[in-house]
């Protein structure tokens, strides 16, 4: 997407190195990294410089490549040794270990290290290029639903917390039907949750729409049910870290709220996902899928720009403990489609297994 | 309520002057304000050191016995004038008009300048002491709900937004009965939505629990869905800054989300309110009420501490257009039940009236 009018990846190659956009300082500033070590990738991932499911697993990709070039004489230990190390940086992370078992696969068929090498690299520019196609497939399904449900005037859709193309490699998932729907010259205004407690929408939604010159307007957390009461938001779309076999949607904590006001409103209520994050083992979200909790201090305290500088104030009373619930479940009967890589479909179990017979994108 | 162990309440009079907390450095610093001149508590009221429906009606009462003590030679024309000015700090406020009618009527019944002092004084006292008896008497209602509810192991409140005492003189209305409740020994505790984009919850009701020594947790407004699905929530209880006669209830914006989930989980959803707060001209909240639109950087800007000082950081791209409903509406449907100072009542035409055959509180 763009930045400054230029087209931008969340990850690319330059003269022999990785870069990557250094995230942790949007809105407020625009910072390029260069990564040219296994090091390097791991911290990057670690500390959220690149963060969301698609992004990660490319990181890694490109990082399994970086552990190829600088491995030493014992090669094979040397890449399993750096393989370990991205795993690592964050356990629950599906994508990181699948995009390490594929590298580890691709090299298993070199016959030399320069041929490793290349494997790893093209492995890697694969990774990339299938996770941003798949998120381009979700757009135009997703285009093909903004079109059949706008009439005259504009068309609001809200959406929450950011599945944009910075959580991929490019267009993102709920992100990528409302660029496919602007660049298709459709009238479209987008309302942008904040997202309470890292703010992922004030923050990088926002960003996002606006490099890219999309109208939207930041709201807090708490206004969607007014607007959704007074006709003010047409459609839904979020994006989802993982979905039940039977249509069950975790995804940043607040979703199921908007889910409940979208159904009391008859607002059509989407979740845009690449296949990767079914998950073919749990039936029943809100009893089977675990929620992160995250540190307290992500709600007591908050970052911002004072004078030109990113600081973080306190917000609580110091003696005043907090929670931080980091996800929620949106059970499928409030889920009024599923806007995949392959087409739409219903939140139920046999319409997602008609879609994906074969399990979609597996993770070996 | 107590604050550092003292008893408090947020207007008192003290050596022939008036006090109030300036509350708008809560949590991080506790500042009381003398008040002397009309003038004074013009600025109080305008730039909200004082706020809330409760405080205001007391603080413009006051104010009122300011304005007969320094009024000159043209009595009549300098307190009618006083009174002016007091309504005009804020337009929107019911009880400013009537706390200033009210004063203005005994004025009329005065037959000297020392009697009209006197008179507006005890009037004074009488509006501030009435706000906290009306406030003391939900608290009583509520937690006969509470003892009713509640069973073994803690008992777990969810709030919105500041209903608190410091929005009133004394006790609050929603928070009324959870202090009642920890007072009289029950094993309670809170969870406080921070209620973006002023986080009332977070500064004020949060601050008000930890000095009143009540166990309580502070979240995103994102998280309380999370919590009700999961059984963390036994109730909740709110405030409400205008109720239809037939039940509706006009609270700060999210206040509606909340009533959502606690329907979906079957959560008793109670709203607390002194009967000053009935709209008795309007039947249908969500069409009828008009929701006041603050300033877009009210979400834009959050204050909190850094360093030892209470700054304004940015938390938005700067090109990001924001909005700022400031309330909801939650229809009556979702409301399990109000708790008034005369008892408590469901949320619906006939029993309102019941309650109410003289209107209740009457603002002249």
């Amino acid at each position: 997407m763009l930045v400054d009018g230029k087209h931008y990846r969340t990850i690319w190659e330059e003269d022999w190195s990785i870069r990557i956009i250094d995230q942790r300082w949007l809105p407020h500033e625009f910072v390029e990294e260069e990564i040219d070590s296994v090091a390097g990738m791991c911290a990057a991932i670690a500390d959220m410089h690149v963060r969301g499911a698609g992004l990660i697993g490319a990181a890694a990709g490109y990082g399994m490549h970086l552990g190829a070039r600088e491995a030493g004489d014992d090669f094979t230990a040397d890449i399993r040794s750096a393989g370990e190390k991205l795993v690592a940086t964050r356990p629950t992370a599906v994508n990181l270990v699948w995009a390490v078992k594929r590298q580890l696969k691709a090299i298993d068929a070199a016959s030399s290290r320069e041929d490793a090498n290349e494997l790893t690299l093209a492995t890697a520019r694969a990774i990339a290029d299938e996770d941003a196609a798949s998120c381009k497939a979700i757009g135009e399904h997703g285009l093909g639903i903004i079109r059949e449900l706008s009439g005259e005037g504009t068309f609001n859709i809200l959406t929450h917390c950011n599945a944009g193309w910075l959580a991929f490699v490019d267009h993102g998932s709920a992100m990528a039907p409302i660029y496919a729907a602007h660049d298709a010259g459709l009238d479209i205004h987008v309302w942008v949750d904040e997202t309470r407690p890292r703010n992922q929408g004030a923050r990088l939604t926002a960003w996002e729409l606006g490099q890219h010159g999309v109208p939207h307007t930041v709201i807090a957390d708490n206004a969607g049910g007014h607007l959704m009461q007074h006709g003010m938001v047409d459609m839904v779309i979020v994006g989802t870290d993982r979905t039940t076999y039977t249509g069950d949607v975790a995804n940043k904590v607040g979703t199921y709220l908007k889910a409940l006001a979208a159904r009391d409103n008859d607002v059509p209520f989407y979740v845009a996902l690449p296949s990767s994050t079914f998950d073919w083992k749990t039936a029943d979200g809100v009893g089977g899928i675990p929620i992160e909790e995250r540190g307290a201090d992500e709600v007591r305290y908050i970052q911002g720009l004072l004078d030109g500088k990113i600081e973080k104030v306190l917000l609580t009373p110091p003696g005043s403990p907090a929670a931080n619930y980091a996800f929620d479940v949106t059970p499928a009967r409030l889920v009024r489609g599923l806007i995949t890589e392959r087409g739409v479909c219903e939140a139920d179990e046999d319409p997602i297994r008609e879609m994906f017979p074969d399990g979609g994108v597996t993770y070996p």
